[in-house]
């Protein structure tokens, strides 16, 4: 790693390098995914399970493609208990966070005759995709699942390939079966999504799909996109480091790490106004990679999307966060809640030394499901809000709307719709023929 | 207009009829759309006008496609004063029902030493698209620019493209000054929305882009989804009214057919369970149709899409409203607030014989920018969260951490991810390296 001066043009570098790994840029599967959806969509289960045995090589059908109760069982046996009981903390915490999410619908009465409102119901059904092998992450389970539940979604279905010998990872079941997901396909791939999106004899089509998953997954999501809603289309992890000299560098640089090791297009990114607080980052880098597993995925992320940013002052330094709007932004200054007061784009801010980035992952509550590639500008984090929809409610007297549908009248007219205007005017103007005919 | 008796096919048939107007099934232009947001992204202002005097036939430069200050006072003029004084009344319905929306950051601290919350802020700079031509509706601006407001974002522009003589419809101008649009460009189509995602030397590049356009709208918004946000894909006008024998079928009818004669494609469906009703609303829509300007319009969107529904009963008949989500809801019945409570999909929910539906378009105070084409299953009217994101928020102390950090390692390291685990740990567990080099 070497340390980059900041100004408005490394900004911009950075920018662009970071922006190569959005879906957007993989335009050449699109066509390949687009046949896998329409011959699910036209096939339906007999299409679905052709491309389940041709992709993951497995045989299914209408019962087997379901996981069974004993399955289940079985990985309560082969899960340690020591994790189910993390898991169970996990989940306390993410549903008390979710929980002041919640939304209620309203209703006023300011004036005679008028009620106007906001009503909130929870979607009917929701798809959580789960990635397979090495990338099933129980802990996503647990953030996708639980703002469902919390919204009130009545069923949640989840599809996730199984390993070659047809079994979903233990601790995966587990961690659904704790969250409260109603039943388990072992589906995977952009033919799961064309199956959840527009449904088959076997699996019901949902409202909406939320869950990661590899180009082809994300792809899928983006072009069923309409037919039913999605989360956002999730990049690689990304992590900012807002650091001055208060900061611990080895701490800084294990955080950093932490999110280097998802993927090797990772982004772990340190600014700070201190010389030396970056060569020490640096070093500590160097020494935990060294000793990590994923050190070859760690060095890969730091070569191609690592920064260490060495700015002018703290207000550049700030300046550059809002730029980048990273998915984790912590902050370790002299006083990080004066910082946060300054910061307008990132998913999930973490403040202060003993705040590292993982316990977000994992513990803390609220969600991990965060926006990435700079979306942060304007995406939020995987809530409540997304298993619910709102429907205004509009409700008028009929002296209410005698004391406004000449103003209504005058609108519409000077749009040119004079039927709009008939609606509102043959309430209180009635011709000859609508006398004799009402 | 027929009479069809309601049945599992009828509203299946129904279903695949209306969803034939999905923006999804214009693949054909997409790869024009692509290539127009490729040039301008590539070429800017250059690329930009190029387009817009190849389209639309005017030749703009840097300082003419801004609306001036004098043009939008010659709008002021020519604008009938009375439109204007209905404009005001209906933004002071909009904006105080849009500030009810407003969302609050929250805080929580109920554990020592933890702290969570979720901090709420507005998108920095939206830009609206709004139509040119007949399709230029001041409440559209309105309905668009009034939540960006309310929810704070500080810079709102606004593109639409102006006349053969290079003006902007007045009522549009006045409706966009008086709603709080920062600045106007003259520009319209894939162009003006490429410009609005990437920005050009002239066009600032914005967080979100919103407002209703044609299919090259539709698609360019489509395209460039991800790198800024957008709203849901507007399709053609729905209705749907509930009544039962309690009706005034005059009025309703005239209703059906004020969003009927909004698009060739609009679709106006009643359900009712009661013969004698049904009948009277098709023998009033053809009377009505004869008398309006836009008859073609009517005639042709109920020919097509256009159903006069039978319900064996009420239940059945709510169970059809559910299954289509339709964009706009009236309920004339016995009880219409009894009604409401079955009611699961609708984006606008019109209650009673006085609720008629072109109050919510112009005067309420409700978005009318709503869920089409089925998406009220999953989809919101705009609203200003559409203008706001959220970040999470996590403090945690030593002593919390030190409770917890166990936990996150577990968790973690069953993922296989010791970079995670690492960095909890090195705050609490220390090796002879750490000791000396901290």
């Amino acid at each position: 790693m070497k340390i980059t001066k900041l100004n408005d043009s490394s900004i911009a570098n950075i920018l662009d390098q970071l922006l190569k790994r959005s879906p957007s840029s993989y335009h050449q599967f699109e066509k390949s995914v687009q046949e896998i959806i329409d011959q699910v969509r036209e096939g339906g289960d007999s299409a679905l399970f052709d491309y389940t045995a041709r992709f993951d090589g497995i045989l299914l059908d209408a019962s087997s493609v379901l996981v069974s109760q004993e399955e289940i069982e079985e990985a309560y046996r082969k899960v340690d208990p020591a994790l189910l009981d993390v898991i169970r903390k996990s989940i306390a915490n993410i549903r008390a966070f979710h929980e002041k999410q919640r939304q209620k619908s309203w209703f006023d009465a300011d004036h005679p005759g008028v009620i106007l409102g906001q009503r909130v119901t929870a979607l009917e059904r929701v798809g959580v995709y789960v990635p397979g092998g090495r990338a099933a992450y129980p802990s996503s389970v647990l953030m996708n699942v639980i703002p469902a539940r919390v919204a009130g979604v009545p069923d949640i279905v989840m599809t996730t390939p199984p390993d070659m010998e047809g079994k979903v990872y233990a601790p995966t079941l587990v961690a659904a079966k704790e969250a409260g997901v109603s039943r388990i396909y072992k589906l995977g791939g952009a033919q799961a999504v064309a199956a959840l999106a527009f449904g088959t004899e076997t699996i019901p089509k949902v409202d909406k799909i939320v869950g990661p998953g590899n180009i082809y997954v994300a792809l899928a999501k983006k072009a069923v996109f309409g037919y039913v809603s999605i989360d956002s289309i999730a990049g690689p992890s990304e992590v900012m480091a807002l650091v001055d000299q208060s900061c611990n560098p080895r701490y800084v640089a294990a955080d950093l790490l932490s999110q280097a090791e998802h993927d090797p297009m990772a982004s772990a990114i340190l600014v700070t106004d201190d010389e030396r607080v970056a060569k020490e980052v640096i070093r500590w880098e160097d020494y935990f990679t060294e000793k990590l597993a994923r050190r070859e995925i760690i060095r890969k992320s730091l070569e191609d999307y690592g920064y260490v940013l060495l700015a002018e002052n703290m207000d550049q330094a700030i300046a550059c966060v809002n730029a980048i709007a990273p998915e984790h932004l912590e902050i370790v200054t002299r006083d990080p809640w004066e910082s946060l007061t300054r910061i307008q784009n990132a998913g999930a801010i973490f403040l202060g030394s003993y705040s590292s980035e993982p316990i977000g992952d994992y513990l803390a509550g609220p969600n991990h499901v965060l926006p990435t590639n700079g979306t942060a500008r304007f995406f939020s984090a995987l809530s409540v809000d997304d298993f619910i929809k709102k429907s205004s409610v509009i409700s008028y007297s009929k002296e209410a709307l005698r004391g406004v549908y000449q103003d209504v009248a005058r609108f519409a007219e000077a749009e040119g719709l004079t039927g709009h205007a008939n609606s509102v005017r043959v309430r209180f103007e009635e011709d000859e023929e609508n006398v004799e005919l009402t």
